[in-house]
């Protein structure tokens, strides 16, 4: 089956925000099993939205749509959907009740303008938002003697992503046939290029489940998706083609396994929370150049409490050398950038706060910084544990700036504090 | 003039990566005067690709395309673009050149693949890429006896950003005859609809410049935006208007005036690092749940280094004890989310790092962690300064989630340091 998506909002048009519902859908319903070709926003104009909503209707079964929903736009979507399918808007006796309760429950009184949201196309389903106020609508008609389907969403996307996943999912996936479901393996220390080479067999072979790289920031991402009659068939084979990929030369780089997205977005940090967890180990930072982003990375994650303590932002130099104990004279010879202040830093945060591994980074961000010998990028890491402290240097060179050599740091301190977890 | 935006890439369809060239293009097209209708996204597929760009240039007199450049995808944009004009592809030796330069330079031969990067429609000129691989291209033609306009942008938005900046703005400058100029005014401590309410008459007052509020995450952003003959005037306009929004009951509220859009994005650092930086002040910190993110969101702006010192991240109460000194009696008897705590925290990272003004945060983010009395999104802060320590509670609650807690929270404590900055 063939969805498309049609966003409205002028603020898109405007580029305001950034369009992240068209993404989110579009990631979803590829997961569902739906084929996408095109994506399209409008602004908030009648004519415009109608004539999109009956392009996009003639080349797909399914139509979904975000914004336009709600009082202060007019409801244009909602009026343009039962347009396209000659279709009233009538009450919806379920909506007003719920809005009833809803207004005796913090002792409002209802307006006019509530109203107006119990009214919907004849026979749509409706969509309850438990997260802003305009309910969302699923509505079936007929083109051309062909039968379509609109689903209508809100815009925000802390209404529009939890309604998708809590409605429209269900919806949908009682009109697909097919289950698809994917887990993805991530790899740190190898690049997309030589990745590629070494799965490209794999991938030329395998049609289902197929096997998809993508660079990430710093790492690379090994996309595994299998298409099943149902979940429990899509997982098993996406896990033995996982089991295939780490049998590659590319095993050796693999350094998580994630299948939702809140995971595979933060893979570092859930990676570390976990072989730190596992083993009963404590965790502490000492951030020069990135100033916090470590600890903040780390705490993304409910319950890094139990494994992450805190540590020290040593920003100044000042800071470096009363806090941490960072020599004066190494200070005041080989500089903050250096295997010598890392060693300090890793060792001071270690001490001050008892961690069972202790990672400082400290570093030239750019743009300016620069010395004779050390250019923007330069970066030294230090991991200080029980056994002693490993050393070791990195230069992030081309076209990085300031907070891609930031991000970057944080990323491979986290990858050094997992490698020492896994070496104590 | 009207201006079209054409996104290609697959990846865009199934949602793998967010759209981002679209939000920077639209906004640049419309700083610059040009109106914007639609915008549409198609796959790597070159029958809809040139169907997509033909009903582009049947309403639009500039379209401009993002992707499908480069040999990994056979240059498909720049094909459609040469068959919509009826135009051949013919080699422009300027470009060979240049490769020829760069080859040499860098000890490598050229290869076929690259010579196909020298080829571009009939009279086409030519935007050389510094950034990446495949150059940009505006090609001129006709459809239907009317002049037309195609601009081809490389994909990755880090090419597709500064080769708009350098070579397509001053492009689209010499065809637009006006400039639009823009100004933000934040405003922090007033809610969306409030602002609007005072705003009202001047907004609907005033067409030329116009005012438009925006819901920032902690913020209500007030955007000022004038058009006119050049750049010089618009500004003018622009900041008299500001002036005549400074100058009612919402005025009271304005924390920062910004311009361009790392500033906008920022205006939270930005502010805290002028202010303090003006005054000769440094600044602290002693992070809980946030756990270093105000810390990373001050040094993002460069140049923070001579104002942030540093601080502790007393992710638990070990730390908070051993290095800010918080006494275990306040820990065991009101616990770490206190207003006792807060100050503690405060007082300790402006001892250990010397610093005018430290800020502390210590709260609840979630989604675990409530207790009697305390839900989630309970914050205290705390701020030392010489001339004593104030405490203040907040309670991030609606439908807050774990990451937006922490960003509040952070954008409070900024917030609280500007504050103390000027009293001081």
């Amino acid at each position: 089956m063939i969805l498309e998506i049609l966003c409205v909002g002028t603020e898109l048009l405007l580029g305001e925000i950034v369009n992240t519902d068209g993404a989110f859908i579009a990631r979803e319903a590829a997961a569902l099993g739906f084929s996408s070709y095109h994506q399209t926003t409008v602004g908030d104009n009648p004519e415009r939205l109608l004539e999109a909503l009956r392009l996009a209707l003639s080349r797909a079964d399914i139509v979904v749509t975000t914004g336009g929903l709600g009082p202060t736009c007019d409801d244009i979507t909602k009026n343009a959907a039962a347009e396209v399918f000659g279709k009233k808007l009538v009450f919806h006796d379920e909506v007003r009740e719920d809005l009833e309760k809803f207004f005796s429950r913090v002792g409002r009184p209802m307006t006019e303008n509530n109203l107006s949201q119990c009214l919907a196309p004849e026979g749509a389903e409706i969509f309850y938002n438990k997260w802003g106020t305009a309910p969302g609508l699923a509505v079936t008609g007929e083109i051309d003697g062909r039968s379509k389907r609109i689903i209508l969403l809100p815009g925000p996307p802390s209404e529009c992503e939890p309604m998708f996943e809590e409605c429209v999912k269900p919806y949908l996936r009682a009109l697909s046939p097919e289950v698809i479901r994917s887990l993805n393996l991530h790899l740190y220390g190898i690049g997309e290029s030589s990745a590629e080479a070494i799965l490209r067999p794999l991938m030329e072979e395998s049609v289902n489940p197929t096997v998809a790289p993508y660079a990430g920031e710093f790492e690379v991402r090994i996309r595994v998706t299998a298409k099943a009659a149902d979940e429990e068939e899509a997982l098993s084979m996406c896990r033995a083609m996982a089991d295939r990929v780490r049998a590659t030369e590319a095993g050796a780089y693999v350094y998580a396994e994630t299948g939702d997205p809140f995971s595979a977005k933060n893979a570092a940090a859930v990676t570390l929370l976990s072989e730190f967890g596992k083993r009963g180990l404590t965790f502490a930072t000492a951030e020069s150049l990135t100033a916090g982003m470590i600890g903040s990375l780390t705490a993304d994650i409910p319950g890094s409490s139990s494994v992450y303590l805190g540590g020290i932002i040593s920003y100044s130099n000042s800071v470096k050398r009363d806090v941490l104990g960072v020599p004066a004279a190494v200070l005041d010879s080989v500089g903050p950038v250096s295997e010598e202040c890392a060693a300090a830093m890793a060792q001071g945060a270690r001490r001050l706060t008892g961690a069972d591994v202790a990672v400082s980074v400290t570093g030239i961000a750019g743009p300016g910084g620069a010395e004779p010998g050390k250019p923007v990028g330069t970066v030294w890491f230090g991991v200080a544990t029980k056994n002693g402290t490993h050393t070791e240097m990195r230069l992030f060179g081309g076209k990085k700036d300031r907070a891609k050599i930031r991000r970057l740091t944080a990323a491979h301190a986290m990858m050094l504090a997992i490698r020492a977890a896994k070496e104590l």
